[in-house]
């Protein structure tokens, strides 16, 4: 990373000395990954000049590597003609990407000079459901027939090859265009000139639906560490494959919308960077849950409000009460973000949810236990004789060691059983998570709290 | 999924009606991946059993698909003659993974029956320290001279390429071993065959040092999408590849390990599946930082005994705490968790602090405005109007709705700025998260409470 600035300097400075044979010589080597790094942080006057002095094929793959905005600033500094050979050399699945984040006008011109075949293409995928199979998978694969030979094979991937994602993994068809097979490179590799597609291709082929949720397609991703996976339609037709470099990127996003979902976040649509995401932006992701949050937390406001003479009672009760809380929010969202966890990587099914109750009710009675002994220690320790807190009797510690006891149970029950629940009930499991659970953590650690202050000290 | 419970009951049914023909028939093309995860359901008896029915092949690579447990089982079982045969089937860095997690009596047993060159990397690859690219590193990679030509080069890779991790990367080395080039077998399938390799091999590689943590690992893949990466001593001699496989692992791990972090939960080191795992490890896991927190917030417990007099005075005060603290804390980990992703894919550094700073303090300033006012309309309306709570004067309404405000903005910079410091520091960023700034943002919002209530109320 570090690198990374020293080169941008360095390519800024080649730009502003106009020494271009000096930056043709240092991008020629370069990752096109790495030359959309250097590009998202040109400005605005020095990205064209920067982009028409690279080499044509490193120039598209960079160009499908920067982000939206970058691509927008670019297409509309192009020529017909620069735009028409972007397009030319883009492959289809991020074409379609691209277009997905472009305003409509953008999208008029990119279109118009894409080639009549790939705009098909672009309509046909663009129909499928948002997040679905079809909608990240890509049309440029090989494809075999059965009754090639392993040569005739080499030969067809030699003609068709050069533009697929690619020719790792070839799939076998039938007639009708029906998946029947699958044959790797390797396996050709090893295999006799003369050997038949048939006779060497793997038959069992695991395979997604077009409208399978893109979740679904990263998990088989990272259970079976394929290269690629076939995508079919309804009649079991290959319709297209999805790459893992493309699993990876869902794998990336799926999981940082978990986090932000976790973190009470709603989630953001775009994948743009965070310090070039508006504030308002933000601010309309983070809003909705803070206040729903503390519109909700009213009740605890109401049961405080309602225990208030006993209170003034006893008021040394208050200043635990945000430990009991927090404790209980803690150990609630340990165990549903465990689960929310295990159910995304698929440890975890509602049939299991009585062994979860089971396993949670001793883990929690362990945990509880252990904090209420300490808790109750210190608080005649520390509170009671070193601070000579008179306030801090041993029935308030009783109170509140009990209370903890029995508030760690309860949230960690609730934390475990909740995000099964709503798994079950088809609802995300991480909007289930911390905050959440903590709010109904929260109202039951006080009704725990007061009813058994209300029975010790009969207040 | 549903699937899979069929299959168990298939495999269990024959087993027990001693159906060998139709096991071998129905294992016959089942991907290793499915095979091990029936293995993972079957009983003691049955396992031993079923394992010696499946091919050679799929039986070695579905072993190392199994859990440690049922590894151990497996190898109690295993006569030495079997034992060797999964051994001398096993890739290097799958042998290593399961050497790493066994008990030192079976992984004794293991060495004696593995070949005494096996042996001997595996020795090596287990000197790399924990998490380090030379600890997930295989050395079952095809290595190419620069001066062979492609036809050689085929011929090397049929002759030596079975038995490796993949082959759709090659490696050039000069005659130190050091790292000059790579070649792709896409290339070497496009070019002609009295090419030489040194005329057509990548020379830029992007490479791995031996020494590199892994999630540096994982982070490069996901940057560059390659399907393999090189690892290099400090000669930069090339000792292994590290495929795109090894790193998806990486990355769900490290991904658990930051939501169990970020839950305040001490990370695993074993990757048993929740059900399986022991009450007592997850005790453990858990019960660390439950009596940190629970410790720490004494606190707060100290702040709210300081307010004790001033409380008692105004007790309707205390029911609109957990509502301040909650939002404080939600508003902070919103923040934190926002980062912390940001910090793990790279996309903001120490150098953005300022930035971040500015960006939060704009976001929370509207967060917190708009927090304030529906507060504040909430408070006179309902609680004092509508529910008629005469103790709700405009006054505490607004004690409590500029609390918000400030709290709001406190937490969300407190929340931006510590994952990044932390990372500053060395320490992992995903501790500083929920809990930890939940804690500090407790402190920080009961302190801007009671300031408000003394200044407003003269107690």
């Amino acid at each position: 990373m570090e690198n990374l600035w020293e080169l941008i300097e360095q390519v800024q400075s080649a730009l502003k000395r106009r020494q271009f044979q000096e930056l043709k010589t240092l991008t020629a080597e370069m990752n096109p990954v790495d030359i959309a790094e250097i590009m998202v942080e040109l400005r605005p006057e020095e990205l064209l000049l920067f982009f028409r002095l690279l080499p044509k094929e490193a120039a598209a793959e960079a160009f499908a590597n920067v982000d939206g905005d970058v691509q927008v600033e670019l297409i509309k500094g192009f020529t017909d003609a620069e735009l028409r050979s972007v397009m030319d050399e883009l492959f289809v699945d991020d074409a379609v990407d691209m277009i997905e984040e472009m305003p409509a006008n953008v999208v008029r011109r990119i279109l118009k000079y894409t080639p009549a075949d790939v705009r098909q293409t672009i309509n046909e995928l663009l129909a499928y459901p948002k997040d679905s199979a079809g909608s990240v998978m890509t049309v440029e694969y090989v494809d075999l027939k059965p009754d090639m030979t392993v040569r005739q094979a080499f030969a067809h991937i030699r003609k068709t090859g050069v533009d697929k994602e690619t020719i790792y993994t070839c799939y076998v068809v039938d007639s009708n265009r029906k998946l029947i097979g699958l044959v790797s490179v390797k396996d050709l590799l090893f295999a006799d000139y003369e050997d038949k597609i048939s006779d060497i291709m793997e038959t069992n082929v695991v395979r997604l639906d077009t409208l399978e949720d893109k979740e679904i397609v990263a998990q088989t991703f990272s259970h079976y560490n394929f290269i690629a996976l076939p995508v079919v339609d309804k009649e079991d037709r290959l319709v297209g494959i999805v790459t893992f470099d493309d699993a990876m990127d869902v794998i990336e996003e799926e999981t940082t919308e978990d986090f932000e979902k976790m973190a009470a976040i709603v989630a953001s649509d775009t994948d743009t960077p965070y310090l070039r995401t508006a504030v308002t932006s933000f601010f309309k992701q983070r809003i909705v849950w803070l206040m729903l949050l503390m519109v909700s937390s009213t009740f605890t406001s109401l049961i405080i409000s309602g225990f208030e003479s006993s209170l003034s009672a006893c008021i040394i009760l208050t200043a635990f009460i945000p430990m009991l809380m927090g404790t209980g929010g803690n150990a609630g969202s340990q165990a549903s973000v465990t689960i929310i966890r295990c159910l995304s990587l698929g440890e975890v099914e509602f049939k299991d949810l009585f062994k979860v109750i089971w396993k949670e009710l001793r883990i929690s009675t362990l945990c509880g236990l252990a904090l209420g002994i300490v808790n109750f220690g210190k608080m005649l320790l520390v509170d009671h004789w070193l601070m000579n807190n008179p306030e801090v009797t041993p029935i308030v510690a009783m109170i509140v060691s009990l209370s903890i006891v029995l508030t760690v149970v309860v949230a960690k029950l609730v934390g475990g059983m909740l995000p099964i629940l709503a798994d079950r009930l088809g609802i995300d499991p991480a909007v289930m998570a911390s905050p959440f659970i903590t709010t109904i953590v929260d109202v039951l650690s006080l009704l725990i709290y007061f009813g058994f202050a209300s029975v010790a000290l009969g207040i």
